[in-house]
């Protein structure tokens, strides 16, 4: 067989022409959101106040296994993808493993990560709606940043709402948003209702997601012409990011490789969610078997300390519910956490998957985890986003693992992202200043308590 | 004929097995360094207490018009190589030009930049020669970045020298270098003779370039098993940059394309001599004609308003002299210019091909590059480092003119690198708060009275 390369890239015309949608192979459906007002599940009608029509109808899909990538998306897809499945020989050299190590590498675009794969298809659809723009809530500015690009792409208004402290201390990612022709607020602002009662309550506050949130819908509804976008946990998100397992798979298939271990980090369950998709199809329908691993930071780990039951989506509840692992809306991770992965929630898909013991989840610790990200720039020449070194983290235990028993699996990541954004948290690890943090039980127990009762 | 993607990768197999050496197709050779003290050319053993032996043979080779590429290096180079030559559709579609502009992306790997094409070869033949470890300046950190990657990969101990302004104002990219591992020192250092001199006559200094280079070069010649590299201007970095024309020409030639205009960005040199080695090889043999363009920013004008004469190649006058075009080595480009091309002087190499009328080169204010850089990034979707820029600047005014004038020319220009670390530069450019500088005639002619009488 011809020898595998470092990087395998599919041709442009193999990018996928429909994404996948993981959902219609689930016997037992994700839950329904719920309109917290009424404890009914939301209506496309009442969804269509807040979001796109098409969006809508993707997110409420649970029947149709593929649903074509528009030819507009699938052109600006070839500005940065096929993204390379990387062959990681020389991490595989360093740690001296039988195992066979390869990474879906989605950070290789300006917004610097997956999120580009959704930002573009939400745009789309905004503009195909006719629509003036859209709005969103951004803390770190990944997906400000993608969305950003993607609304100048198709000409569409892009308001972003970035948490406070974060439009302050990062203003680099700011920048870019700017570059790219987005109006990027710090939140909580004076341009919002909720904003201004915030700001009258808290004059000194830092902003957060939550609130971050509850102005950019505010804006959106305010707004005729305008909707709200989101950048994970939903349904439709996870569906476009479909792509990222649709062309890991075609890459591994060109080589007739079958991994054994499929491994992501876990946050809102964007990257993961797209990177399993089509693996996890053949696992529901008994075609084949995958381990499957999400990887979430110690710091908020919904999956394994959390509760699956409904709760709200936003700190600020104004959002429907949803059915998911949860640490309850009130929980905030602790603030010395470095980079994303910090929601209390899970994505409904992979909470039920999860659920059904379809997938495992593991824990990460934050100095381990730059431990590893460090380790794997070193041999590998990417900087890695902390949320994708999470991943690396539990790859490499595993190809140790395989070290001590000498078995060759093949072990299968995605590299979500890259760092150069979250040089502050390098330099504290560097500086020996970064500490772990673990939610006691009493902490968890007390956000728990918040859950509403459906 | 097979439509031609969005972007064009070679297979890795493709990577090229020999550098490209220009000189070798020269009817007249750059002229040699000069020893300042005697004012004779600088012999191999002279150069081999200051650089790697083999490097040395590179840096005097003006015969052969191939080197071979070790395997070593090419399997580095398969970390993030070939790299792609992107057909910039979606630019030529916003422009409206019958032009079709392609261009070379050396962006796509951790250090941002081409400079590590160089840093991995010199990092290799200092291993060969059994050294420790090498030293090197960086003012804004690009070639800082890149040496600190390669020299991880091999295990050697990797010193940098950073401009003390820098390392304060850019901590991002001194803990990028961290991560691989390199020790980086704000200069002036107390760790050095010169340094602890500068620091005594000049307390409250934030450090130059010229005296970075001072120190990296004392502190290489003063320990056993330590050498001095550099990441531009010598003939021997250009030699490894040609792996960029190699490729782009391998890339344009699969599909059957030829340029009629080349256009790259100028400070040292490095990159533009890369990526127009073979393509230049062809126009001295008389082969075939392309118009060779070299950028440089207003306020830095080595080409344009230089001097072809000897020079000091750094502000200490501690290295050799070379011809080349030159402002003086006492110029300083205004404190205002964002980003890098703010060497005095330029490759000796591309400063005889230009002094014999086989390439041109023009100038682009430092908002007008600001101005191509933002636009090309909303249709593009890649935040262009500001010395990319001034290509991007130029390929957009030939490309506006072929609109004038119907004419279907084909634009090749390099991308050199991503802008990550300069949004800084950027947030001033949105702000409106960036100026343009253009040295005046008074300036320019007191620091070319300060070149040597050779």
């Amino acid at each position: 067989m011809e020898q595998i390369p470092y990087k395998i890239y599919l041709r442009e015309n193999e990018i996928p022409t429909a994404w996948y949608n993981v959902r219609a192979d689930m016997p037992t459906k994700p839950a329904p959101l719920l309109n917290p007002g009424t404890g009914k599940p939301m209506t496309a009608e009442e969804l269509s106040g807040v979001f796109c029509s098409e969006l809508v109808k993707q997110e409420l899909n649970d029947t149709d296994r593929f649903i074509p990538i528009p030819d507009a998306i699938r052109d600006f897809y070839r500005m940065y993808r096929p993204s390379p499945l990387v062959r990681a020989y020389c991490l595989e050299e360093k740690l001296q493993t039988p195992a066979k190590i390869y990474y879906k590498f989605e950070g290789n675009n300006t917004s610097g990560s997956h999120k580009l794969n959704s930002a573009i298809a939400q745009a789309y659809y905004a503009k195909e709606q006719g629509l003036k723009g859209v709005t969103t809530e951004t803390g770190a500015g990944q997906w400000g940043t993608a969305l950003s690009m993607a609304c100048s792409y198709f000409g569409l208004d892009c308001r972003v709402y970035m948490v406070k402290v974060s439009y302050e201390q990062k203003p680099f990612r700011r920048e870019v948003m700017r570059t790219y022709g987005a109006t990027v607020t710090p939140s909580p602002s004076d341009t919002t209702e909720i904003g201004r009662q915030i700001r009258a309550a808290f004059p000194d506050t830092n902003g957060s997601l939550g609130c971050a949130i509850s102005e950019a819908v505010e804006d959106a509804v305010s707004h005729p012409g305008y909707r709200y976008v989101l950048g994970s946990v939903l349904n439709q998100v996870l569906l476009h990011q479909s792509v990222i397992g649709l062309e890991t798979k075609a890459a591994l298939d060109r080589y007739g490789v079958v991994p054994d271990i499929i491994i992501g980090c876990a946050g809102g369950g964007s990257n993961l969610g797209g990177l399993i998709a089509p693996f996890m199809g053949e696992k529901l329908r008994g075609e084949r078997n995958y381990r499957i691993v999400a990887v979430e930071p110690a710091s908020c780990p919904s999956f394994t300390r959390g509760r699956f039951a409904y709760d709200f989506c936003d700190t600020g509840k104004v959002c429907p519910l949803a059915k998911m692992y949860t640490l309850g809306s009130g929980f905030m991770p602790a603030p010395n956490h470095a980079g994303g992965l910090r929601y209390h929630g899970m994505s409904a898909v992979l909470s039920e998957l999860y659920n059904e013991g379809m997938m495992e989840a593991v824990t990460a610790k934050q100095t381990d985890v730059f431990k590893a990200a460090e380790q794997f720039a070193r041999v590998e020449g990417i900087l890695p986003a902390p949320e994708s070194a999470h991943a690396i983290k539990v790859a490499i235990d595993e190809a140790m693992r395989c070290k001590e028993t000498g078995e060759e699996k093949t072990i299968v990541f995605g590299l979500t992202g890259t760092g150069y954004f979250d040089l502050v948290a390098y330099e504290k690890f560097h500086n020996g200043e970064m500490t772990d943090y673990i939610p006691t039980d009493e902490e968890l127990n007390k956000s728990l308590a918040t859950l509403p009762v459906v």
